[in-house]
């Protein structure tokens, strides 16, 4: 469905902001609780909590990480889930969401009415609360910004920092060809893994894939180190070469570096059994690098970088 | 200055993203705490709360809230200020914000630095912690939406319900011409005042003033109830007619209902003596509405309606 209806009839201009908000309130049920939790007031209104408040925003544009042909509900999906990936990467359980909405006054209310609805049932499912939100007019355009709050769920929130020269890197599930797949609007968010994997000692640090392997692990890797990779060893999707698995992006698995002196056989097997069908995979190593301090240099230099002419 | 560069100098596109987000630390300095408290992470970390938590979000957009008229630093104060002025509603002290920056590829550098320097001084002059945000490419567009996180302050939240029939009805400052004017951008946060407001059991009930009083207004009014406005009483910015003060919006001020058996000369004796320049105005009542169990019906349907076609 086309976001944007060519007649008058379904616009959201016939209803305006007053009768959009009504119906994204309708829309949302009960993942929407009333104000002063839920919509209505000058903000929400959430219980303190005596552990780490994490925050994360993502946007979903369109143009830019959907188009006509993904269904809307999906794109309420992928919303959520894009946030909810970096809450996982930290080892954390979301808590609640505020969404800003910027459209063209000739968006569809039907487009809207799916949107929502994907992104309610995909709030309920992780336990998020839909507290509040903005509706403005962009023209021309159709922006979804939504801010995840989370917390920890142990005693520590595993961050970027921490990996050693030495450290393993181990990755979930497999990587590349995202876009072609689906697996950008389809994928799960790794919450049960990402707490899991914050639980276990060994991992010294954690963040998940989105911009590429190849880009995004320079920001796991510590200084002075470079990361060797035994590229054979990358779990890649059905059909993928290398350079997708590498550099397509859109991957949302998490990449996590190992203490150089844990258990591989014993962490693996424990994973196995609590994740019996998804992989954690090993591949490679953070190595010392005496000639540099910063980023890694065994790696091609590819992975989705934004704002930049098409190469 | 106009927000995009007509050449290719001086664009963003010219930095790219990793180039943008290292600007952007730069330009924030210490307004933006070191990661994983500030940008960095997949998350931003924040301490435990005992408090109750407030959040909201509200944009700025080009040709919406702001044009090349405005100054960059006046744009990166206001899209703060607006959220501000929602933790005042409450009686808050604000925290920390995350912003999600959607933009064409010909956004000026210059724009952007001026528009993240006024952003950073609003914010320490607030106390708000700048932890983190996305950027990303939105064709033609030139969007921030900043999340605000804020805590109670006291034993409660002062939220819009809580009005009664005989109520008084109180604004501060003075209405209407925001726009014209340059308060649209140059208000101050009533910060300070509302938390004030919270403390004092006698108001019942509170908001800010953004869409206009006759607007806003219906959502402080009780069930049951009507607002009967003293219509010469209303607080007017010089030069303003009562339409304006009643409709223009942008007001950022704070509006409440204060308990029909407060004693309202030493109410207002008690807020001279605390903010001697700003005025607190008893503006008129709700009454009982035996025929309406609905919105006020005292007040010309007025106020800025959103995503309508100008009328």
């Amino acid at each position: 469905m086309h976001p944007f209806a060519p007649g008058p009839r379904d616009r959201v201009e016939a209803i305006g902001e007053g009768g959009l908000i009504a119906a994204i309130r309708r829309w949302l049920g009960n993942a929407c609780p009333p104000a002063p939790a839920g919509i209505g007031d000058d903000c929400a209104v959430l219980p303190p909590s005596r552990h780490q408040q994490l925050i994360t925003v993502d946007p979903v544009i369109f143009g830019r990480h959907f188009d006509a042909a993904v269904p809307p509900a999906a794109v309420g999906a992928k919303l959520l889930k894009r946030n909810l990936s970096d809450i996982a990467a930290m080892g954390g359980r979301p808590r609640a969401a505020v969404v800003s909405l910027c459209l063209d006054r000739s968006t569809r209310v039907r487009w809207l009415r799916e949107f929502h609805r994907g992104l309610a049932i995909t709030a309920r499912r992780h336990g998020v609360a839909l507290v509040g939100g903005d509706v403005a007019e962009a023209p021309g355009a159709l922006i979804a910004s939504l801010t995840l709050l989370g917390e920890s769920t142990g005693t520590r929130v595993l961050t970027r920092q921490g990996a050693r020269p030495g450290d393993w890197i181990a990755v979930t599930g497999r990587l590349g060809g995202s876009l072609a797949s689906g697996h950008h609007h389809r994928f799960t968010p790794r919450l049960a893994e990402g707490r899991w994997l914050a639980r276990r000692p060994e991992i010294r640090a954690m963040m998940d894939v989105s911009d590429g392997l190849a880009k995004d692990l320079a920001a796991l890797t510590p200084r002075g180190a470079r990361a060797a990779l035994d590229l054979g060893t990358v779990p890649r999707r059905r059909g993928c070469t290398l350079a997708a698995a590498l550099g397509d992006g859109e991957d949302y698995e998490l990449l996590c570096a190992i203490g150089s002196r844990a258990d591989l056989p014993a962490l693996q097997g424990a994973w196995r059994r609590r994740f019996p069908t998804l992989p954690l995979t090993v591949i490679g190593k953070f190595v010392r690098n005496p000639g540099s301090r910063t980023a890694p240099d065994s790696l091609p230099a590819s992975g989705y970088e934004h704002l930049r002419p098409a190469p």
